[in-house]
Parts: structure tokens; C-alpha cells; sequence
């Protein structure tokens, strides 16, 4: 493109500001997890939580010391000093200090109506505050980012009382001065009028953090760095309070594709899909369809004509190669999507279907069926091997559930009793036995391992780490359809099922029979061939994370 | 503002463009209904379909002759003729015609690339298509907006070429140009740099029709129109193909709060929200709760210093008031909430609590105990309000849930079925019986509503709209923390309540139990205090279309 010298610094707020979203919340485990991805995709600082509001915050930042990060900068977010206070005895500048990180993000006020009506002090004291808590954090070794919260409605309120705030904080040596539309109501002609005036009366680095409140953010982060600004805040798939933050699943590709910066390699890039989908799992909100860049309908096309002028001419109707993010084109007429995506799963499992035209043709036509019926595999990569798997001619499943029962009872003790009896062949014996648990497909699941244990002591270090219900189409209320996701774990391979069904019990159940059967076959499998089968399985769920059968 | 003077002209695509999207489609009633709807908000033009495509959008035409509309033009939307063909013969402009609109949009190619190789005609010719159709709709009395398909691009790849388009459609008579970014990925900076040039080579009014695949619809549109365009095209909730049109409900309040434009009334802009989830109704889609001005969490606030912070100044955390567009604030209740946030609740309710400084603070204990062990008030405010009911002396349950079983069985024959037997008391009269269901939720559902109906025959009314599973902790496996949310309707009040525990059945029961009893309980307040309190009720609604009770 030509340009392309400017760098970019990202800065994720998932964990914290994201975390403000309604509905959202992780725990201390979730929160390792992403931020883990989010240094594999390349994001240059992790803002980790707010170390002086809540325990769990403070917990995270103990742990995170021990994450392998490669290059991301986990950083503890905090406010100034309160009012009237001593810097050194304030409790949430201790708290910034003892999360020990090696970057601290401060926010004061900009706004002059704040200082007054929320703070409840004076102008100058609120100068005081910043520049303090910023000397203090300097002084400490901290890096100091500095977020100047309400900045646009306080410069347009009070431009010279504003424009002191952030002079307190630069020269009492803050790293960056991150400009925020924290109400999200700045629009992107006002925003880069004032970015101008900004640059004129400071010499620090600029920053940009955005709220979506006026469906401005993305556009308003991008005038944003396109009027100077070199350090973007976001989160990814844009969560956050309100209407959420400035998306950076959008703001990243656009950076790099479109205006040429340098942020994140083409390689990171294109897992930017599956991060996004990554983080919606274990926030477990339904991905959105329609996203922007990631999406699984943003490069959808539906109809014949449309569908057809594509194929004449690939960027006819799209603004981007989906591969550069990670995502891939769909043609939503699913008579068109055809044997060659199981033709290309079949290859990505190494199995050895492709020869076999017809086999192909019949599990397309499965997968079709079951996602009629609410299945959906792209999120299940388990469930479809064992669908090619059992296509194969000699496949025999290693059990075979016969008949089942599930009981839960609330008696007048008010305690709450679920127990279940199952009856399952191995080969020519068949069992019946039966377990309580602490609900339904708990006490189904643990009737299933004590009817197997025997045959397959394996099965003991088969674990399952995720357990997923989705309602299909909840207004059919409580006869809704239900999708269940399980994830399982043996050792350091992971797989995931699917199972779907009016009735959650038996959704439950296909997912967690399929989960059974994936691990006792790869578990087999590993006996049989050692690491070098391993080694290929474990490559496989990162191609084309979530395509399958679409 | 001191503007205010500039006209701007809405034009809404929800029922062409918008039912390009995934997922969308709309009877011949529902756009009929959609189209009144859309005339009484204010919108100027509504694109009802392509009647050259399918004979469901020529019945709509017919239809919406007699449709009594204040001052909505109906349009209806085609190509330029085909190559090589007479545009007297064309298929596409004869169905135009027949349409019998007053008004007709027609689509052109501005992009080299496009008439060579989808087109596979000559650029000349492209010309003489663009002009002959314009000149032949105006020469029948239509008013002809010419939508330049692919603007943008073409104009990035040959400038010349397509201006000369425009001049085509210009020359020919055409009321209006729409510069299309019609695959979504033009920046703003770009998008008006080219609307600068086009002024300069045209006279006529110009129109944008921005798509989202850049998350930058709205930016562009509002960006548009800051550099001159007049007519802005869009899609009620930003419905449309791959990422969606841009959205005509972040558009309007921005043209009209935050740049003075004239468009819409006052009092039509207060019916934004209500327009927004009407459409999506009728879309049978799922409101986005985050989405801007109109969802129901945009401006939703949680966290005890934030809610503090907006008692103390309302300005401090909105960018715009909400009531402007139908919208309300929001105080979500949460284990971060003080005492403040449930006497901000009980007043809202309407309640009397507040005089009991005791009665709140065991209020807020409870809901504190029951965050813990896992449910999540913020999303379910009946359950919410019954908690600060049954804190008030004298209340009394409608009914109580003695002792239930829920049997699921996978027999031979592989059919499930699911059964509950349930025994209720309804003051001093118990009740046993039995239904057989969907499976267990269903089944309990059913069992409970047979026990209580001889009692309460209102609830047939009262329906379930939509239930959803949460696993909080998923890596317990199947022993996981469940969370289930139910949200119920009754005529036009809706209600959200929520259920916790490690079985899912009991989840499910407490989150049903909590729906019967608001529903059986705000039935019989409308029918004691009759007109009044139903008017209390129902414009709190209004205010807020769906806030009541969530």
C-alpha cells in the first residue's frame, strides 16, 4: 500500500471495561484465558481488571504474573486520588501499586461539571489529584497511561479547563493521554476537530477510547488515529456497558487492511474470527451473526444472481478477502456449499473418505438433516469427525445406549433429587445400572461412566470442562428447541460435541454420548500409534475454526 | 442549536434491502403494516420491494394503494434495462411501471469492473441503459431516484467512468443520484473526499446508501450528509444483507439531536424505540439490547458508584436524554448495587417500601445471598419486584408448589417422553395432577398451568416469550450452575424472571414459578383498580416499551 511505517499501539479493555457490559462476566479462569489469546493474536496491553474495586480483579492480577505472555503488557486500571487525600494513602493507588504490573491506566476527570457535581470539589484540587497520582505511579516504575475521561463533552463545555487536566497529568509524566468519549455522543467531525486542538497544546503521546452510544465508535477510534492519535482502546466483539466499546475486531482490520498501519502481522490477523468467537464462548454470548469482519453472515450471500455475479468476480461483492481475517465467504443456498466442504474437512481429519464419492454425498447429507433439526457443528468439530467416522465400512461404536430413565423429584424436605438408570451394550453384554446426581444430566452422566468404567477404565481420565445449553427459538418458551455444546479434555487434547433436542435430557445426552465415543477412539488411537497420530489431531480445529457444513 | 434550517429527506429500505438479510423475512401483512408504521414515524419514502423479482412484492404494491399513508411515498425498486434490449421490452421496467408508484428507484453500474464482467457489455452501453431507463420512467410521470450501484469503488477505480454514469442518469431527468457503498467499505474520509467531486460535476440532489461491513454505515452516512447529500437511505434496526444497511435509528437522532437537521418531529423521534422493536416483532428477531438509542441497555447503568454518580447529575453518563427518543434509563440491579439502587427500584415500582429503611436493607441481603449462589437480577426485574413484594406485610403467594417429579425416558422404540406430576396448594385446596410435555420444563410447565387454571383462569393469557439457559460454570461439567430466564407476556406487558440452581429443572421451575406469580399478580391489580391503574401500568410502558416488570 505504501504507507504502512506508522505503528499502532492496541489496548484491550475486555476484561475490564468489557466486563461493564450487562450480562457479561468471567471468572478469574476466563480471564487468564483471554488474555492469553489476545497476547497470541498480538495486542500490545491487557487491561486487566480494577485491582482497588473488587477481589476477584486482585486475584486475577496474582495469577497473571505467571502467564507466558510474549510481548502483552497486562496492565491495572484504577482512578486518581480522592479528594482532599494524601496520594500515598489512598486505598485504590495502593491497590494499583500492589497488583504489581509493570503499566497503570489512571482515570481523572476532564469535565468541569464532574469536578463539581460529582466529585464534589474544586478545579484546582481535581489538578491536583491527577498530577499527584501520576507522579506517585511514575515514581514507582509504573508506566502511566493516563485516561482523561469525558474528554470531548469537557472540552466543549470548558476547552481550557480540559485542555489543564491533560496538562497536569503530562507533565507530572504520564506515558500516554487517552482522549475518551466515555457517554459514546461525540461525533467523528467534532472528535477530530478537537484531536487537532489537543495536538497543538501537547507534546505526549495521544490515545483514543470510545463508547458505541451513537454507533460512532469504530469511526470515531479510526478519525481518531487518522487525525494523529497512536494508541487505540477497545474491546473484542465490542462488548462493554451500554451500547459497548469501540470494537476492535473492526478497528484492527481496518487499521491494517485499509489504512495500511502496522499493528498485528498478517498471521494474527487472520485468527482475528476465531478470537472473537473465542471470547463469545467463554462469555457465553451467542457470536453475532452479522458482525462485522468475523461474522458468520459477513460474507454471506444469499440468492441466485448475487451468488452467481461472485462467482464471475470474487471482489464484486465483497469489500475484503474473508480468508485476511480469518472468515470465510458462505453462500447461503446450502444445495450450493456442496460435497466439497466435507471433501475438504475429510482432508483436514487425514481420514479417507475423499476417494469415496458416494460416502461424502451421504454425510453431507446427514450434517444437512441435523442442522434441519437444530444441530449446528460449526462449534463441534468432535461430533462431525465421528459423522465421517462412522461412514467409514468396519466402524463400530465402542458402546451402544440402550434405554434410559431420568427422575428428579422436589419433595416437601424442599431438597432436590435427580437419579437416573441407563442399560448400555458393550459388544454382546449389556448393563444396567443407575447413579444420583446433582441434576438430571449429571446423574445421567455418571450411570453411563459406572456402566463403562469397566470396560474402558480409560474413560476415568476423560474429563468434561464445558458444558453449554442454547435456546434455539425461545419463544416456543419451554418447548423451545435446545442445542447443548460439550467441551471434554483428555490430557492436553480437547474435543467438542454436539447434541440438539426439544427435550434438554436427550440434547444432553447426544452430546455427551458423541464426547464418550470421540475420547475412547483417540484414546485408542494414541495407544495404537503413539504421538505422531497426536501431533495431527491436535492441528486440526485451527483451519477454518467454525465453516464446517455451514 | 442555531441550525435547524437544512431538510433532510429519510428514505427507508427496510422492506427491499432489509429483507436481503439473514434470517428476515416479512409476509405481504407484515410490510403493509410495517409501511403504515414507517409513514406515522415520518419517514419520506419507503421502498417496498422489487417488483420485477417476485410476485409477492407486486401483491404489496397493489396492496399499498389503499394504504391511508400521511405523506410516505411508496416506491418501488428495479434495474436499468438489459443490455441490448429496448427498454420498452424490458421485463424489469414494464413491472416498474406496473407497480403504479408515484416514485421508482433504479439501480446502475458505476464500476468498470462490473459491466465488464458481470454485466459482460460494453461501457457505452452501460450509459445508454443508465439513460434510456431514467428517461423512459421520468417520460411516464415517475419521480426516478437513481441508485449508483458500487459507487464508490468505481470511482476509486475509474473516476471518469463513473461520473459519467451519474451525468447519464442526470441528463436522462433523474430526481435524485444515490451514490451506493455498496459493499460497505468505504472509510469516511474517502466517502467524502469522492462526495466533494461529485458536487463539483452534478447538479442534482445527491442521496447515500451506506452498507455496514466496515462497522461504519452510520459515520458514512452522517458523514455524507455533512458534506452535502440530501437524501439518506437506511434500514429500520440496520437489518440487511451480510452486515446490515445503515441503521436508520442511530441516523435520525443524530441528524436531528446532535446536527439540527429537519426530518422527523419531536414527537414522532419519542416513538423511535417503540418503531425499532415494533419491526423486530415483526421480523420475529430478537431486540439487540445493546444497540444504540433504542436498546434496552443503552442506557442501562450498573455499579453502585456509577448510579451515584447519575442520582447526583443525570447528564454525567447520557449523551442524550433518553425520553427524546422513547428510550428510558435503566438501573440494573446487581450484587454491585447499593441500597440506593432498590430504592431507586421501589419507587419505580411504585411500591411502598421506601419509608422502611429495614425492609430494603433485607431486601438488597437477599438479592446479595441470591447473586451467590447464581442468579442474576439484572436481566430479570419481575423476580426483581417480587422480591420487594413479599418484603411488604400482608403479601400473599397466588399459589404454592408442594412436591413435583419430572420422569424423562429413552425407551427401545428411541421416542422420548417426558412426564410431571405436580401437587399445588391454592389457599386451603391442594391439587395433584399430571401432564405429559416437550420435554421436562415443558412438561412441569404444562402440569402447573392445568393445577392453577380452575383457579386462575386469566392465565391463559399469560404466555412465554422466550427461555434461556445459562451455565455459569461450565468446567463443572454436567454438575454446572445452572441459570435459566424466562421472559413472559401478557397482551402488551412484558416481564423477565430467573431461576438458579445445579438442576437445571429446578432452575427452570423457579424461574416459571416467579413468571406465573407476577403474571397472576399485576392480572389482578389492572382488574381491581381497573382503568386507573392500567393507565398507571400501561404508560410506564409507553415511556418505555418494554422496561415494566423486566
Amino acid at each position: 500500500m505504501g504507507f504502512g511505517t506508522m505503528t499502532i499501539t492496541l489496548y484491550d479493555t475486555t476484561l475490564r471495561d468489557g466486563t461493564q457490559g450487562e450480562g457479561l462476566s468471567f471468572s478469574v479462569d476466563d480471564k487468564l484465558k483471554i488474555a492469553r489469546k489476545l497476547d497470541e493474536f498480538g495486542l500490545h496491553y491487557i487491561e486487566g481488571g480494577w485491582p482497588g474495586s473488587n477481589p476477584k480483579d486482585m486475584a486475577f492480577f496474582a495469577r497473571a504474573q505467571d502467564l507466558p505472555l510474549r510481548q502483552a503488557v497486562i496492565t491495572a486500571f484504577g482512578s486518581t486520588r480522592r479528594a482532599g487525600r494524601a496520594v500515598e494513602e489512598d486505598d485504590n493507588i495502593r491497590s494499583l501499586v500492589a497488583a504489581g504490573t509493570r503499566a497503570v491506566a489512571i482515570f481523572g476527570k476532564s469535565w468541569d461539571l464532574h469536578v463539581h457535581r460529582v466529585l464534589n470539589t474544586g478545579l484546582d484540587e481535581n489538578l491536583r489529584m491527577i498530577a499527584d497520582s501520576v507522579r506517585y505511579l511514575k515514581a514507582r516504575g509504573r508506566e502511566v497511561i493516563y485516561d482523561a475521561e469525558h474528554f470531548f463533552d469537557g472540552y466543549q463545555a470548558n476547552p481550557t479547563y480540559a485542555l489543564r487536566t491533560l496538562a497536569a497529568a503530562e507533565e507530572a509524566g504520564a506515558d500516554v493521554l487517552v482522549l475518551c468519549d466515555t457517554n459514546g455522543g461525540t461525533l467523528p467531525s467534532i472528535l477530530t476537530a478537537i484531536i487537532g486542538e489537543v495536538k497543538k497544546a501537547t507534546c505526549t503521546p495521544l490515545g483514543i477510547h470510545a463508547h458505541n452510544d451513537s454507533e460512532l465508535a469504530v469511526a470515531n477510534s479510526l478519525s481518531a488515529v487518522q487525525a494523529g492519535v497512536v494508541h487505540v482502546q477497545g474491546t473484542i466483539n465490542g462488548y462493554g456497558e451500554r451500547c459497548g466499546n469501540a470494537n476492535l475486531c473492526s478497528i484492527i482490520p481496518a487499521l491494517k487492511l485499509k489504512l495500511g498501519y502496522d499493528c498485528v502481522t498478517d498471521e494474527q490477523l487472520r485468527t482475528l474470527t476465531s478470537l472473537s468467537r473465542y471470547v463469545s464462548e467463554l462469555a457465553n454470548l451467542s457470536p453475532d451473526a452479522h458482525q462485522p469482519y468475523v461474522g458468520r453472515s459477513a460474507f454471506a450471500h444469499k440468492g441466485g444472481t448475487h451468488v452467481n455475479a461472485l462467482l464471475k468476480c470474487e471482489e464484486s461483492y465483497q469489500h475484503i478477502e474473508p480468508q485476511l481475517v480469518g472468515n470465510c465467504k458462505r453462500v447461503v443456498v446450502s444445495e450450493l456449499s456442496g460435497k466439497s466442504n466435507i471433501a475438504y474437512k475429510v482432508k483436514e481429519f487425514g481420514l479417507d473418505l475423499s476417494a469415496n464419492d458416494q460416502q461424502s454425498r451421504q454425510v453431507l447429507q446427514r450434517i444437512k438433516e441435523l442442522e434441519n433439526q437444530g444441530f449446528q457443528f460449526e462449534g463441534a468439530e468432535g461430533s462431525v469427525e465421528l459423522l465421517i467416522r462412522r461412514a467409514q465400512p468396519g466402524y463400530e461404536s465402542p458402546f451402544e445406549l440402550l434405554d434410559f430413565h431420568v427422575l428428579v423429584r422436589n419433595g416437601y424436605d424442599g431438597a432436590m433429587a435427580a437419579e437416573a438408570t441407563v442399560k448400555v451394550r458393550v459388544g454382546d453384554q449389556i448393563i444396567h445400572t443407575a447413579a444420583e446426581g446433582n441434576g438430571p444430566v449429571n446423574a445421567l452422566d455418571l450411570a453411563v461412566r459406572k456402566a463403562l468404567l469397566p470396560f474402558y477404565p480409560e474413560l476415568a481420565d476423560i474429563h468434561l470442562t464445558d458444558y453449554k445449553v442454547r435456546i434455539l427459538d425461545g419463544e416456543a418458551g419451554t418447548a423451545a428447541q435446545t442445542r447443548v455444546l460439550i467441551d471434554s479434555a483428555c490430557g492436553t487434547r480437547t474435543w467438542s460435541t454436539v447434541g440438539s433436542s426439544t427435550n434438554i435430557i436427550e440434547a444432553s445426552w447426544q452430546a455427551l454420548a458423541d464426547s464418550l465415543e470421540y475420547g475412547l477412539l483417540i484414546h485408542g488411537e494414541e495407544a495404537r500409534h503413539g504421538t505422531l497420530k497426536r501431533q495431527r489431531l491436535t492441528s486440526t480445529t485451527q483451519v477454518c475454526p467454525k465453516s464446517v457444513g455451514e
